[in-house]
């Protein structure tokens, strides 16, 4: 490896990200030395991390991994008792009763899975799941890399592409990348608040023809960064489209309870499916993901996540676990899961300070995307679609022609100048619209 | 991905574990379940995991992680001072002062890079260790996935070769799999305490020739699942060797902290690198590895580990940290890693408790070492050379040719068989030497 040349070309092709972090990391120092600056802090909003915009944690959450962490807690009166009752519980899950053993299997805790699958059945007004097809894992970025790994195969012609929406998940391109797969950008309608109109499909899929092919189809829903939710017909089409084209469908549904717009409700693609019976049913490969980083949860630090599987053939997903098993999943994320899926219930002493501390966060949620896209759309150059969940704005920039030309002379993408002007001079790091798969022609920031 | 032929064929080539944890699972079950057997459970030793065999973890770190956990403990007077001090100071090196945020950086905490190679310098007499060769991952194995994926290229006889020790971890041959990466082994020799013998990876190497190009060698040290310690002479011909044929190292030092051997002491291959000044000390390519799932700390569950490299390319460096980019560490490992690398200080209110638990343990630890190998020199056709470190022991297994033949006729690997019985009659979980590189002509268990 005596250079860059020398190592696995994949690797190679691995862009580097644009490195705004870096630069906001640098004003923080400064400002934390005394730099005679308007603001105190920088605000980082790019890589949605609730907690590191100061939204606070799930006092339930914190105290139950507290006490699994360190037992004695378990006698500690000023703690609710069904933290304590939850934490014991969890521990006998654990292989040696406690959270330092490795998983007892490499797709994580047996009664884990199983009370996902329960959330999953009840989520779903009762279409059953299978605590089989959970496979948990450390984040959900990390359950798509698996996915991703096992649908990449082929050479040029024959190489895997994905249809991806643009714009997508900002860590979307270089998870692509990584595992060598083509990515075919499928057109959100930006007028229509990045409604997915199934017409961009076949177009994206004609435009493959001859370059790669086509094996999966990659769905944000609750959008990412769009904060668009999909209605019933749009979820048919898909499926529809998936099932005549023989495409894997891969939706991320980790947005699934942030959802505050108007009459809008989270659908999922499983129930969807089973709605719509057979043949879609029992032959459309479907993987679904969630993860504890988002929105109420926030969980972002423990890297926790799980995909269900739909139509999997069973030693695919043998192969699935063999691709773990030298490097089980964390297990504090799982019984963070644990305790999403299965918050405290009604009576329960921590329910009432539960629901309220979910409420105060759904309204923040909701009235902060209100406001950053009224402020937002009264900045000069700037307009924006209002979101209906997540944790996401998308504002289009008309930048004027100077910023343009200096981009230019500088050699970046003009996105990115933005993002850093308005870093040095707000102290809100955005992330560039490039990320998401947008163009000079098409600037945006999230 | 209709069927397995579909998916990634190097995920097909990926081996599946021989599944005794499934069976001492199902045993477990039984066990609960009020069957009538000798023993209550089953005590697994093949997985190195102590927190399952019930070794308790360390007071100190616990504590900490709880604070960092559920801030509100900061309060708590019955814990320590340190403590809480420690976790005021961790939770300052995260983003936004909450675990709940992503990694600052895709290598981890820049401050726990910072811990971690002033620790390093510290081990090795000075020898400097910069901040910025330090990765942070959910593991060690999971920091050699990376490494073995950089590596990972060519096809055929161009395709990269990897001398390993024959006895190997028994993650190892999973994760060469995984990457296509072809095993060359390299005999160690039993009878002298499992000692690496020079020559013989020149013999490895020349096997190699027209099969495959090697690129790097692997070296567990203090040895898994020997529990062999090298002396410094070995690691000088190891580090020539690697020099003068242009081999990458990567060293597995995971075992650093946990020599009980008489009269032997870990010698990191870093030090002895340095000590043998140039050309080697600005040439060789070197990777070391450690975890915090080994012998003191104990914590597999929390998936946490290290590698330091040693004259590595920045852009090869760079490619590293864009292949944890869309995924960042864990945070809460991270922190464990920082109490590992700097325990409390004497005259600090926990270190009394704290050198009193590691003392137990390393007592035990020799103790256990010693007792089980005695215990298994006096069972018929076992022999067993006495390790000198690390939690595992390997005997040699002689067995009768009636039970040869019954693992013939069953077409199971004849180790494995014996494993099995084992653990019906025993309640005691080995691993088969089958997954440490053996055959069946050379059987052993660990
Ligand atoms: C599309 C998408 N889903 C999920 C996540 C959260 O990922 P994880 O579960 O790995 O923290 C992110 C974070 O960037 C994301 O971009
Ligand atoms: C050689 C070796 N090193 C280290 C470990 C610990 O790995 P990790 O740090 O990923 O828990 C193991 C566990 O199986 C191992 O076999």
């Amino acid at each position: 490896m005596s250079s860059v040349q020398d190592v696995n070309p994949r690797v190679r092709r691995i862009r580097t990200p644009v490195g705004l972090q870096s630069l906001a990391a640098r004003i923080t120092e400064q400002l934390s030395q005394g730099g005679q600056k308007p603001f105190q802090k920088v605000t980082d909003v790019s890589s949605g991390d609730p907690h590191r915009a100061g939204m606070p944690p799930l006092s339930f959450v914190r105290q139950v991994l507290a006490v699994c962490l360190y037992p004695e807690l378990l006698g500690e009166d000023s703690l609710p008792l069904d933290v304590r009752q939850r934490a014991q519980k969890l521990l006998e899950a654990c292989n040696g009763g406690s959270i330092g053993s490795y998983s007892p299997s490499s797709c994580g805790i047996p009664q884990i899975q199983k009370s996902v699958a329960e959330f999953i059945t009840r989520r779903d007004a009762g279409i059953p799941s299978d605590p089989e097809n959970i496979v948990l894992c450390s984040g959900s970025q990390k359950v798509l890399s698996l996915v991703l790994h096992l649908l990449s195969r082929g050479e040029g012609l024959t190489q895997t592409g994905v249809l991806i929406p643009l714009p997508c998940p900002h860590t979307l391109p270089m998870l692509l990348d990584e595992e060598g797969l083509t990515p075919l950008p499928y057109r959100l309608l930006e007028d229509q608040g990045w409604a997915l109109e199934p017409d961009q499909l076949h177009g994206a899929l004609r435009a493959a023809r001859g370059r790669c092919e086509p094996r999966a189809i990659y769905i944000s829903n609750p959008g990412n960064p769009t904060g668009h939710v999909q209605d019933r017909k749009t979820i048919r089409e898909v499926i529809r489209f998936a099932s005549s084209e023989g495409l894997v469908l891969l939706v991320e549904e980790v947005f699934q309870d942030s959802v505050f717009g108007r009459d809008k409700t989270f659908l999922s693609y499983k129930k969807v499916l089973f709605e719509m019976g057979e043949p879609y049913s029992d032959t459309v490969e479907l993987v679904s993901l969630h993860s504890i980083s988002t929105a109420r949860m926030g969980e972002c630090g423990l890297r926790g996540g799980y995909m269900e599987v739909v139509n999997i053939d069973p030693d695919v997903q043998q192969a699935l676990k063999n691709m773990q098993a030298p490097s089980s999943p964390p297990i504090l994320p799982q019984l963070a899961l644990e305790v999403m899926v299965n918050p405290p219930a009604p009576g329960d002493p921590s329910e009432k300070e539960y629901t309220q501390e979910i409420l105060r966060m759904d309204d923040i949620l909701a009235q902060n995307a209100r406001r950053a896209c009224e402020f937002l759309n009264d900045l000069p150059g700037v307009s924006c679609q209002p979101a209906m969940a997540g944790l996401f704005l998308y504002p289009r920039l008309n930048l004027p022609a100077q910023m343009l030309e200096e981009a230019e002379a500088l050699g970046v993408e003009a996105d990115v100048l933005f993002c850093q002007r308005f870093l040095e001079e707000e102290r809100v790091c955005f992330g560039p619209g490039c990320e998401n798969g947008h163009d000079r022609n098409d600037l945006h920031v999230r």
